[in-house]
């Protein structure tokens, strides 16, 4: 196992936890506050089990995952790891979809030659399992009791056996190679037989979850996870190349977005068959996961997959017609969404309270990943005018495709910095504050989730500065 | 049953089968062509199962849908209806990915209010199929061998029943219904007990085929589909006009992206509780088929997802505490797609052979839903020079989110009239030439899917038109 360590990320290796410049400067900078100082989340020694802990308790209370509600006890992260939990929350959706954009548009890089597919989460199994009657059946109870009887009676007088019944039944995909393989060869008609081409799908798979990973429930001992595929053909002799240029091309896609890139990291591996391939893992507090694989397949897969006639295979490396090898780039979304919740993680002091014990947690996601990009709250004034001030706001930011969140419903009054402390946890990037001075000069107040600093913009200008913040902070 | 007409659709009740104005005449029109005379798609008669099999042909060819290759048998309408088909191709991937981003569009109208929300493909069970041990059951190959060899002992000894394993087996979801009202809870403190709210999703539900419809198959007998699901919360009091309000809301929603809008049709219906509530059809050729379906559940549900403790349930209409009723809006996406491909269908005299029985087909796709914007082709003229241009321009139209056809890269050469016919079968809005004249003077020519006709354009035009007349369709 080699430890590769790309550059890249957005503060490459020069100064891997600090913020970037974008957010430490915002644009128009009028009224500053000192900055809280922020650190980044690295628990120290033993203390890990207790943090994730604290992050996990921040992320069920503001809606990013599910599973902390009364009566049902409180799950563990490896719950959530696994694929066995009830789903992610509003915001954790929303990372996850945020998430998934960015995969697009990484995938789709090389627009001419990658077509987004999709295909039943029933079949086709891998030729191997469905021999061996493994994998995950979906059946229908009266079926399932229809077989029972069945059983019974094979015995005795010759009805349909149980592996009859496995044989037919649907198998739930566990992974979305096979579907996509499937359509290789209509797709390769669609690129003009031109290598290299490509299939990208996002789509939910199962799996099962090892024992000792299960509680005693049966329920949970099914996962299921949000994948992301990139199967790509190319000759076999830039096979190689493609993997090489893949593993960096995600690894740096994942860096990216991360406030310690460095967390992010890959290993290669070898199959049984000698295939090369890589683990992109990311370092949680307890230990190193999984959280997409690279592999050269050759040609076995899809050989298997079209038995017979080979030649329609065949796709074009400048002269020549060759069987394509496969690269394979699964990511699990779900983990990916996690990971990034633990890399937002920073604690500031609270400046409520200033005991060390109770620190300001702020969830500093990238720009691009943060669920809510700006938060509209109304400060003194007459109510009914900044409401309707804040809901034209809304309509127009919303309009232009910026998550807003609106805080001026709320009716319980909270202090600022309670407002704040919230947001932050939120991941919201930007809060701002509707008062009578707007209704005055049309001037808002704009507080930073990752400054803390404020400053003043008149409302005109708002939906294209959120617009390019977001946007540069994706080109950086 | 009261058949209801709601006017609606993008030419309302005037002129139902002609194509808008702004098909008709593009802007800044130059050099033109007589348009084709061209006829929706209303087949003649008994001649309905012969159409519905030309489209299908046409939809497998230009990669709508799949499921026509060799070996297996072309699988029928009915299959895809059902959810029993090896799914969609790369451009009904596309087709559905354009319904579905409409939908949420619509289904955010109101945003203040309404989250989207993601629940697991597993459970929860109704409860009352859960009692029943009914429903779709997901199992691992070893556990079903295992319950079987308990069975067995059951008889004999003691061993684990059948019941047991199916009562702690996975299940899946045949609605997001369930899925979403578990999340009520903890969305209502979201929108901070206001009523009324929604809770908005989009993902794969699994369902039963009656036994009439499938083949001998087993493997069949399961089908899916991409549900679209509103779930609305509303004061009791309100909750009769908020239905009738979502109605006609959806009713327009369908008809506005129709050629045909009058095929869109609802019905209402009384379930055996007496709930109220609509279905909404699609006349296809061998009759209506439902594609939504709208209903006010009242408080059951919602009651006996949470028993016991029904204070948390409160949401707050004006000054008064209230459970609410709840409104279910359920649509089937891969159904709707089908609808308009069976919408967009129209003949027309082919210009190739001017015989009768050799009519080229045009889908007609509305602007938002068709996958591909424009298709990108080479005149005459420098090769090399003229397939920069190109990619130069994909990627200029693509970084913009436009839909391009990368027509440049076909290598097999064909006249422009086969061109056209085979766009218009994929339903390119658009084909754009590049010419040695455009290297000359920077202009292209432009050819409409709709007018068939032809018109010059400045290349640095290109992205603004596009962009703008598929936005002014959707606002139409």
């Amino acid at each position: 196992m080699a430890a590769c360590c790309c550059r890249g990320g957005r503060w490459g290796g020069r100064a891997p936890l600090k913020r970037p410049l974008l957010r430490r400067r915002p644009p128009a900078l009028r009224v500053a506050e000192a900055a809280s100082p922020a650190r980044p989340y690295v628990a120290a020694g033993g203390d890990e089990a207790a943090s994730g802990e604290e992050l996990l308790e921040v992320c069920r209370r503001r809606h990013f995952l599910r599973g902390g509600a009364e009566p049902r006890p409180a799950l563990p992260w490896r719950a959530y790891l696994s694929g066995c939990h009830p789903g992610f929350g509003p915001l954790g959706v929303a990372l996850r979809g945020n998430l998934a954009a960015q995969w697009w548009d990484s995938a789709l890089a090389f627009r001419e030659q990658v077509f987004a597919v999709d295909a039943p989460l029933r079949g086709p199994a891998a030729a191997g399992a469905r021999r061996a009657g493994q994998g995950l059946r979906l059946l229908h109870s009266e079926t399932l009791r229809e077989a029972l009887r069945g059983e019974a009676c094979v015995r005795e007088a010759g009805g349909l056996s149980l592996e009859e019944v496995l044989g037919t039944a649907g198998v739930l995909r566990e992974s979305l190679l096979p579907g996509a393989l499937e359509q290789y060869v209509s797709c390769l008609e669609l690129v003009n037989k031109r290598l290299p081409c490509g299939l990208a799908q996002i789509g939910v798979c199962f799996h099962s979850v090892p024992e000792s990973e299960h509680d005693n429930n049966n329920l949970r001992r099914i996962g299921e996870r949000t994948e992301s595929l990139l199967a790509w053909f190319s000759s076999p002799r830039t096979a190689g190349q493609w993997l090489d240029y893949w593993l960096r091309q995600r690894l740096q896609w994942w860096r990216k977005f991360a406030v310690g890139p460095s967390n992010f990291s890959s290993s290669d591996f070898q199959d049984e068959e000698g295939r090369r391939g890589f683990n992109l893992h990311y370092s949680f507090p307890w230990g190193t996961e999984t959280i997409e694989t690279l592999k050269n397949l050759g040609d076995t897969e899809l050989l298997e997959m079209f038995p017979g006639d080979s030649s329609k295979l065949l796709g074009r490396d400048g002269r020549k017609n060759v069987i394509p090898h496969v690269l394979s780039v699964s990511g699990n979304l779900d983990r990916g969404a996690l990971a990034f919740l633990f890399d937002s993680l920073q604690l500031a002091e609270n400046p409520l309270t200033k005991r060390k014990n109770s620190q300001r947690k702020v969830l500093k996601l990238h720009p691009c990943l943060a669920p809510l990009k700006v938060a509209l709250d109304v400060g003194k004034g007459p109510t009914t005018e900044l409401r309707q001030v804040c809901q034209g706001l809304f309509n127009e930011l919303s309009e232009n495709r910026i998550s807003v969140w609106p805080g001026y419903l709320e009716t319980v009054q909270v202090s600022l910095e309670q407002l704040y402390t919230k947001y932050d946890e939120m991941s919201v990037l930007f809060t701002v504050l509707i008062t009578d001075v707007t209704l005055e000069s049309g001037v808002v107040q704009l507080r930073s989730r990752d400054t803390t600093m404020k400053e003043m913009m008149h409302i005109s200008r708002l939906k294209d500065f959120l617009t390019k913040y977001v946007t540069s902070a994706k080109n950086m």
